[in-house]
């Protein structure tokens, strides 16, 4: 029930964090681990820090940068400890699990920053949304493998709530399950189209393109946009492209 | 509002535990700590994995017995990862929180066990009930900081939506403030008084006593007996303790 649920660590330094979050997901159920560029792995603290956990450590996946590791996700949930100047949607550990469950057939993904700075803000403009985990207002320093924990123990508790609903024997929970958004590979896609197409009409400067362009992200990954919706949108930036070309001719 | 809960960890063997535990704690509004038996502390591994939450380390209260660390508590709840042979009554994180919060104004404890080993049978029974962290059957190998991580993580979840409702703002959650068991202290008097009546009227031989004392234990631990209950009890035991003196003239 839990298998479509990716963990993703970012820029891990301390590798016992990593062994620890391995853990942390087994003994909650969870299997799918990412690595985006590690400072160490695999390493022996890692797998002392798993005890038993090895397995996880093993199947883990490691890529070069965040974009690769959540191509196959429709859903991509960031953490974060601080408070962003620009408003994220934000759910409670509680929330993301529900939402996340709601989306039992396909990929999603759950990301976790560096130990000292969390996430960069262009790694959570490819999220759809953030995860702020409740924490004491003046110590709100939890360690990394100790926020999977908390993650993973919520996934556990509605995954079984739903398990129990399934098999008729309590009706505690009711998820709405819900339309699935594009996948990050397509949205990429149509960020790359979009950008290509703002150029084109003369709406972007190549030249400081940066600021523009990560609003749009924000705005469509708070939309959570499906593949038919991709596909219009796609339609219609191809109709202004051309119409840019028949105005050179 | 977490004050008055204890976080109690029984033989501890490695310290960089004690330093996540301590750190868990604060990140979620929990400061009183006791160590029974720690093999290391303090200890410098125990400081670095506490990173921040050193207050918590240096206002730790340190005991030679589980007994003595719970003497000014009224609700003792164990922690477990094995199913038992003889059932203590059970509780969920989140029904765990909600009994303790709701008594606010008396020392409550919740006990963690060794890494390898957990509680003893004997130290459970110093226990009203257990406290369960539902877990992968197939693993359910919590580390000792991660367990104390999702107690501590719904003691905040609970008393936040209590702090709303008290504040008038949101109405989500409503807890029946209860009766305030009887402290380990005066439980321990009762117990002695107990025993020593049941020697006196021939019931019990003193010298194997050991089952039939530990199952009244398990028995009166889990009435969760008040003061003006021990106070009967006591009466009555000092009556047949009287009675017996009587027969003997």
């Amino acid at each position: 029930m839990l298998d479509h649920i990716k963990i993703v660590l970012v820029g891990i330094t301390h590798p016992g964090n990593i062994g620890a979050a391995a853990r942390a997901m087994k003994t909650m159920g969870l299997s799918q681990l990412a690595l985006v560029q590690p400072q160490q792995f695999p390493c022996a603290e890692a797998t002392a820090r798993a005890t038993g956990a090895d397995d996880v450590l093993a199947h883990a996946q490691l890529f070069d940068n965040l974009a690769a590791s959540i191509q196959d996700c429709h859903l991509i949930l960031g953490t974060s400890a601080r408070q962003r100047s620009i408003a994220w949607p934000v759910l409670t550990p509680r929330t993301c699990a529900e939402q996340l469950l709601a989306i039992p057939h396909h990929k999603v993904a759950i990301i976790f920053g560096r130990e000292h700075s969390g996430l960069t803000n262009q790694e959570l403009d490819q999220c759809h949304a953030m995860i702020k985990i409740p924490t004491n207002q003046s110590f709100g320093s939890l360690n990394v493998a100790a926020a999977v924990q908390i993650i993973a123990y919520e996934l556990r508790i509605i995954s079984e709530e739903l398990q129990l609903t399934t098999e008729g024997n309590l009706k505690k929970k009711s998820l709405t399950f819900r339309v699935i958004p594009a996948s990050a590979a397509a949205m990429a896609q149509f960020y790359q189209h979009l950008e290509q197409t703002l150029i084109d009409i003369g709406f972007l400067d190549p030249l400081k393109p940066r600021r523009l362009m990560r609003r749009l992200h924000r705005l469509f990954n708070r939309i959570q946009l499906i593949d038919s919706e991709v596909n219009i949108l796609r339609g219609i930036l191809t109709a202004a492209q051309e119409q840019g070309r028949r105005h050179k001719d």
